[in-house]
């Protein structure tokens, strides 16, 4: 049986650090609100119905790789979703963000977060990797994703997103043994979510630690490298894994020993310390400031241009932001850079 | 005429890089909302009257470091307040933070800040520094304090508070000669604002950049360092000169080039790592996350036991937080901290 063609797409040869044409690129966020589109479906559906309506999921994210021209596609998705069938009640409020009704605040609490035995109550998400695949171009990837153990602990316990964490970290410092019993639910709960992803179509997955940047390493290294290097190893799978986090970019090290064939990082650290650092050993994905993206044609370009720069063209770079795409950004910047990615760095 | 006691004070030592009997301590947001007493004050009165009342301020400050123990006092005041005379509108609504009702969105409006040629609308502050000073056992040092030109021109630009800083980014990006205007016309202000406190009584300065951790390190080499290298410069005092950012740990070299006696880090890079990259020749300040002060006593001191294990003893250490006493600390926990810090560095 031939190798299906995304085999040999930039993105996968990149992940697996062979030599490519041209770096692949993809946006974290490249389907969201800062599209006329998006916009319009969502004034007339919810955030959550959206997520759960894969037809719907799968138009958005098929439409944007279309629109963009980037390598990869990766699922329409949230990385809450994983906690309903755990038993959180999850709501987006307009406005507020994700709220959890029922948040863990004390050990007692994490006895009631069932274990995510069967992947069921997230079919649909199954079903939006399989429609996603279906409608993508042949020679390009589709990713799944998954929140890394901390993050969904942090949201859990915050019942929210949080400025400084301080419910999470107070748990963590004063119930170690309850707050290990929660990574390590959610670790495995992860591993399941991602190989079944990967099961119904995904080529790679990513692992959002969007919060690990507010600790320090110690507490990284102690409370949380374990889980997330148990959840990536669980995944049982050869397919790629990216490991991600944004706000620390002193936790590169024990990022890379946690796991990931690829580290995605934030724009907090120049690409060639942040490759140093991690390993000419791993792939890395980054690092723009999504910010620029607000900026012009010609400074989005020129920024571009250093982080090739600095990339050296080794084999295993990823290009994307740093962070996901901001609302404010006009398309046709989000398009310039894809452009101004593949242009300065065919080879 | 015979030194005055600071003067060799364990903190002014320590600032200097001589050996000390002990590890001095100071709490940024030592006289705080963690206080019952200072919340019993501001159910009376609104924080600006509050900072514009010396008397009350220099007395808020001295209670608390004679309950914390602490081996300096700072300043109480805001960073914000400096933007007064300027000619921006400062509001502090409760709640919601520091509000600007005039905030600089274009390059246009840059020209109607005002250059601060005298320091009289901020007597008051030279005020409480000289009664806190009157106050003040004669042993201990009085730390006078600015934000960094960067933090501020942040506040000015997005009116407050802000996750993604994005308002300033583009205007950093978008506006490059109307930022380095606004950017020196800060830095000067900071450099007289900071000689008026050490004129009117304090021993030493802190610089805070509380936001310059959004920053990519080329960002910040380009439109920042080189202004706060000159603010550092034009202060023109022997007194020595605190240089204290958050989140961003990948930015420290690129700190210590700007200057700075004493470079204060956050928890997220481990204190060995931050000093060996800042270099040696420079004292340095931190980094227990505040966070933990939320916890035990004896995790508070299982922490600092950690930290101070990471100094090795070599003079130039100054315990402190990683940034501000969170408002829901317990009090004997910032007691214990101190306590703990005196106890286990004690040579």
């Amino acid at each position: 049986m031939p190798l299906p063609l995304w085999h040999n797409s930039a993105w996968m040869k990149a992940a697996r650090r062979e030599p490519t044409d041209v770096t692949p690129v993809w946006l974290m966020r490249q389907a969201g609100r800062y599209q006329p589109e998006y916009r319009a479906i969502r004034e007339k559906v919810g955030f959550l119905k959206l997520c759960k309506t894969p037809s719907l999921g799968a138009e958005i994210m098929l439409r944007a790789v279309e629109q963009l021209g980037v390598d990869a596609a990766i699922v329409f998705s949230d990385l809450l979703l994983i906690l309903e069938p755990m038993g959180l009640q999850l709501e987006f409020d307009e406005g507020a963000g994700p709220v959890i009704r029922n948040p863990i605040r004390a050990a007692a609490d994490v006895d009631r977060l069932e274990e995510l035995d069967r992947l069921d109550q997230l079919d649909y998400v199954m079903e939006t990797v399989r429609l996603t695949r279906a409608g993508l171009d042949e020679s390009l990837p589709l990713l799944g994703f998954a929140g890394a153990p901390f993050t969904l602990a942090s949201y859990a316990i915050e019942g929210g997103a949080s400025r400084d964490h301080r419910r999470t970290k107070c748990f963590m410092l004063d119930e170690p043994a309850a707050f290990d019993a929660l990574m390590g639910r959610l670790a495995r709960a992860v591993a399941r979510y991602l190989a079944g992803q990967l099961a119904a179509g995904a080529q790679a997955v990513q692992l959002f630690d969007s919060w690990a940047g507010c600790l320090a390493p110690d507490d990284y290294r102690r409370a949380v490298l374990p889980h997330t290097q148990a959840a990536i190893r669980a995944i049982g799978s050869d397919a790629p894994v990216v490991h991600f986090a944004t706000g620390n970019p002193a936790l590169l090290p024990l990022m890379a020993a946690a796991g990931g064939d690829v580290i995605g990082v934030d724009w907090r650290i120049d690409l060639d310390d942040a490759w140093r650092t991690i390993g000419h050993d791993r792939a890395i994905q980054g690092n723009l400031d999504p910010a620029v993206l607000l900026s012009s044609p010609d400074e989005i370009r020129r920024r571009v241009h250093d982080i090739l720069d600095r990339a050296q063209s080794r084999p295993g770079h990823i290009f994307n932001l740093g962070h996901g795409v901001l609302p404010q950004t006009p398309v046709e910047n989000a398009v310039a850079l894809v452009d101004a990615v593949h242009e300065l760095s065919r080879r």
